[in-house]
């Protein structure tokens, strides 16, 4: 299996508006896992100053999903994942790190972890688990 | 129980600058259930033109989030949750329809289904499931 | 589509030594849901007396996947699916009802409540939504 | 923190009937993770031979439940939990291993691996991410 470079990775995602609109960067990309980084900027806060949930949870469905091309290739759809907010995210920069649990021909299980850096100390504050498949494998609803 | 009328919640998704961004508008809140709308535009859509799974899951978010608050008072936090997605999200509008699953004094199981919504017809894009506390129930890691 | 009648699906949960062992019952069977139930008895507690979440948790996955099996056809499996417990579980009966959230041609999404019946009366104890693949669809660690 | 003994958590699993149906064995125990370890019989298959997704969520329910315990003390209850399965779970012995992911004083996020292990070869079949919390803080249901 040949991992496309972070530049190729990263191109991916800058031709999702979305993953823009977040300011998502792609650091890592490896069968060990994979870095994906969210400068944090008042704009993805809730009320609170701290980051929003939908934030965390869009870094995570991106992670989990750059785990997951990288065992099953580029063409894959995130099927579902669970994340779990462990506290209140704040500081410079949200950090997930994701890895590959297991990994079939079509359908792959990957997990992240979801960091908040500030001052170059990492805090954990969410962890997420799901599933990835291969573009072939129609979802639930079927296609359109 | 008070609840709160449309606009109190919508100032509420005023106030985090994230929903902001979104454009994320609510359109009605009671217990029988909540509805939150996304008007969809490019900015939100990954790289094939639908509806980016980050922008489901953050919608998920707010419509699991708002409807603990309908059943817990206003200051909760969301603890975990999980989303399915069902098939690619098009249309003009986003729309979550959320509802109660069972609520105590400090914690509340809440569901949510997402449509996209196309000329009037609305087509169930993700479904997710998740539990939302009150803010005196600190979350797994500490507040810190 | 032909759904197998209550007769055939039983047989199915008889050929599961497992489910036997559970005592689990299919009542229902059709397209607008299933249900199963599971006589309580002392051998499926916890040291509290209430039904011990694992026994909770193999009737979730058993009416999940029937669910499927009406959707999808009898070769299915589990891939994942989650579970919220939402008050300790006694009474005289477990009752798991089911139904579809969306289905493909490979994969569907269900989702099922359990209730606790005593003296005719039920309480929902919790809740879980899964999903549920063709045996063709090689799991995500692959056969083997 | 004392963490109790394996002897003190096994007597906890022996005075859960359904535990001792399942033939649980607690193994190790410690804020370093927990072991739990089912016996495969005949009794605790599906229809396959291969082993129960109900039995691989039972024993998820078990482990990630006593690392909560080991982090909030012997008070906890399951919130939640998802699992997904990863391949056909064969052999002689099930194990989980559970360890912590982030914990506050009421609520703890857990994980836990599950293998089947033949003939000293260990292969994952199962893994779950799930939500314990202190007895006091009441389920989204109240009790009772």
């Amino acid at each position: 299996m040949t991992v496309p470079g972070v530049e190729v990775a990263q191109s991916v995602l800058d031709a999702q508006p979305f993953s823009v609109l977040l300011g998502a960067r792609v650091e890592a990309l490896s069968p060990a896992g994979v870095v994906v980084r969210v400068p944090f900027r008042p704009e993805l806060t809730q009320h609170h100053g701290f980051a929003h949930g939908g934030v965390q949870a869009a870094l995570a469905d991106i992670a989990l999903t750059f785990v997951g091309a990288v065992a099953l290739g580029p063409r894959v759809l995130t099927s579902e994942f669970k994340i779990n907010f462990l506290r209140p995210s704040g500081g410079e920069t949200l950090v997930a790190r994701g890895s590959i649990v297991s990994a079939g021909k079509r359908q792959a299980v990957t997990r992240c972890d979801i960091f908040a850096v500030q001052a170059g100390e990492e805090k954990l504050v969410a962890t997420a688990l799901g599933t990835i498949v291969t573009a072939d494998v129609p979802p639930a609803g079927g296609h359109g």
